[in-house]
């Protein structure tokens, strides 16, 4: 029968209780979200909120085309100006997600005959944009400029090195200042993934890049969700205006994809002025990562000092973790729980994530609900 | 210099007269829209719009989280309901893209040892699918199921077969009753992109699968999308229930991406729940194609007969597509122009989508201003 594999696949995840379920959530949850990526509390924001709704009705419930026919309105336009401006780069180039912006950066990126280096802890979707491109990929050791020079030093011809600023399971930085020498020493290229460091790192939530000194520089480009501090959806590229012209003309998952909707532009765009106008949201976050890294250490737990805005907690198996966000479920706590195949190293863990608006008295909750519940 | 290789390429498009910029629209285009593929004409409909809004207020501009985190709401669950419902099968799973959708059901649908049997004229996502996918790909002639049949002879053990229902480029349909019958014969899946069937084909629109008598069948999955006759953004794929459980964990671009932003869901809940009121739009659009085939034929112009709301007339060279389209654009209309490489077989042309909404004053000026441009 067709298909009939995937009932092995499935008895086999079952009895390893690794089976995943959907959990739709409502509109108004009691419970305090630790779990989300609205890092800067911005989804539900009023400004935010009535972006969306503003640039639908301005503009239409979709883009109604692929970028290059239809769906460049000048809400694209203008959004991608002011990221542009924002994040210190020339141009800006705007996808329907983060994984989108991803696929097209290293596939445009890494032409056939070209080498990719790519970090061990990267991002599902920056893999596959290595499993897609042209070129070779090395995956190398997590967070090491040595091993990223040793691999460069085995190719001639275009190379690129691609990197999470910020990696998405533990919260760690990437050392950007060593990647960004050793791809100027081979002349390659670098690529990196801010997902998680636009609007929590760098000069008012500016990321990772500006926060290195490296944005702007001609042999850097930036790929930036708008799903996360942005609290909307789509992506970004970022980089110099020659590399964005590229991606327009060579970029598959730009050409052949719909254009982000109106609403999503509009929400991100509201959260981009919010975040200029309100800087100390990125610092609030970082400060909210902080406390709660400390407090979980003081308990007992074994956390990974947070580099920005997400605190990951060891937990001892995956039966454990699934165990451990249930009752702090229970106890009225939403927490991420990250597991195989979705970790790179096989350790599950309790994923926290430290929203900007969070109170004294919410992240002293959340600590004491957390180590109650351990197992 | 890094990314130096790039300059070469883009002189070497610019030589060949290949260039791609992006024309931002302004809200209140004067255009005569046959360009986009709004075929319902729903992206700018009260209902659409306000479905938008109203997402966005109660949700949130965001998902906030990958949907098994927290991205998933019950509207995501409401839209995959009513979804699968009106397409006629078992279950539905939401993507930020259709393009995601499709990386998600060849991948997910295509282990290490299978073979992957992929139409030659199939869509970039569904190519990159393949490209990603762990089984084997083999590309078969362009809508012959005795292809189809003989590539899946080659293998024994699990087997898709891959096809766009709809070509998105010259409008043509796929045999779907020759693919079915071929890989039940083998005991092989069929995965079909309906992203040009859906609202257009079938009764009221419910899509291809439906109108070849299809929908449902435990061997068959299809992957639609929500930014062409639903007017907003977004993919799904519709299937048995075990197949979108194993999708929900197994596929990539489902687990490590944010979920569809609220806004976008409530947009195309609103589309679909128009379509089931007004089920006279989908033959409408159908009727709009036939006419402006005939009376583009009629003018002496060799335009594809449209199995469904695209249609596609024949360009001397991409040079000549390109003028033609801008002369189109300076009398008024709005046509696409599909070049290479966005054309599989180098041939260029200009691309008409037929809406619904269009009057037979604004058929008969279109084919008059394509006809007065021709190169
Ligand atoms: C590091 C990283 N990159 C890219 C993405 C994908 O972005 P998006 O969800 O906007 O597709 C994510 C998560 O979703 C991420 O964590
Ligand atoms: C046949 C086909 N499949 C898939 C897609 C991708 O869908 P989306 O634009 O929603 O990503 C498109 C066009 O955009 C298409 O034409």
């Amino acid at each position: 029968m067709a298909f009939g594999w995937i009932d092995e696949q499935a008895e086999l995840r079952h009895r390893a209780g690794l089976v995943r379920t959907l959990r739709p959530r409502p509109a108004d949850s009691p419970l305090l979200d630790l779990a989300s990526n609205d890092y800067l509390g911005l989804a539900r924001h009023p400004e935010v909120v009535e972006g969306a709704a503003r640039a639908a009705r301005t503009w239409g419930g979709g883009a109604t085309g692929s970028r290059l026919v239809t769906g460049t309105t000048e809400l694209h336009t203008e959004l991608e100006r002011e990221l542009a401006d924002f994040c210190g780069f020339e141009a800006a180039l705007v996808f329907s997600s983060g994984y989108a912006a991803n696929l097209a950066a290293v596939t445009a990126l890494a032409p056939h005959g070209s080498l990719i280096v790519s970090d061990a802890g990267n991002h599902a979707s920056l893999i596959d944009g290595c499993r897609l491109a042209r070129g070779t990929t090395q995956v190398v050791a997590h967070a090491e400029p040595d091993a990223v020079r040793k691999a460069l030093r085995t190719h001639d011809g275009p190379a690129v090195v691609v990197s999470d600023t910020v990696f998405s399971v533990d919260g760690d930085a990437a050392p950007l200042a060593g990647l960004a020498a050793a791809c100027r020493d081979r002349g390659a290229g670098l690529v990196v993934d801010d997902a998680h460091g636009l609007g929590v790192l760098g000069d008012g939530g500016r990321g990772a890049p500006h926060a290195a000194g490296l944005a702007g520089a001609d042999d850097l480009v930036v790929t930036v969700t708008l799903s996360k501090s942005l609290g909307s959806q789509g992506g970004a590229v970022l980089g110099p205006a020659r590399v964005i012209d590229h991606l327009v003309n060579a970029a598959r998952t730009f050409i052949f994809d719909t254009g982000l909707a109106p609403a999503a532009a509009g929400a991100a765009l509201a959260a981009l002025r919010l975040l200029r106008r309100e800087p100390e949201r990125a610092a609030r976050a970082r400060a909210v990562a902080g406390e709660l890294h400390t407090r979980l250490t003081a308990a007992g737990l074994e956390a990974v000092r947070p580099d920005a805005a997400v605190v990951s907690v060891r937990a001892p198996s995956p039966e454990g973790a699934v165990r451990w966000a249930a009752e702090c479920r229970a106890a009225g706590l939403a927490v991420g729980c990250f597991r195989p195949p979705s970790v790179p190293d096989g350790i599950s863990r309790l994923r926290l994530t430290a929203r900007a608006d969070l109170s004294q008295g919410q992240i002293e909750g959340a600590v004491r609900v957390i180590g109650e519940t351990r197992p």
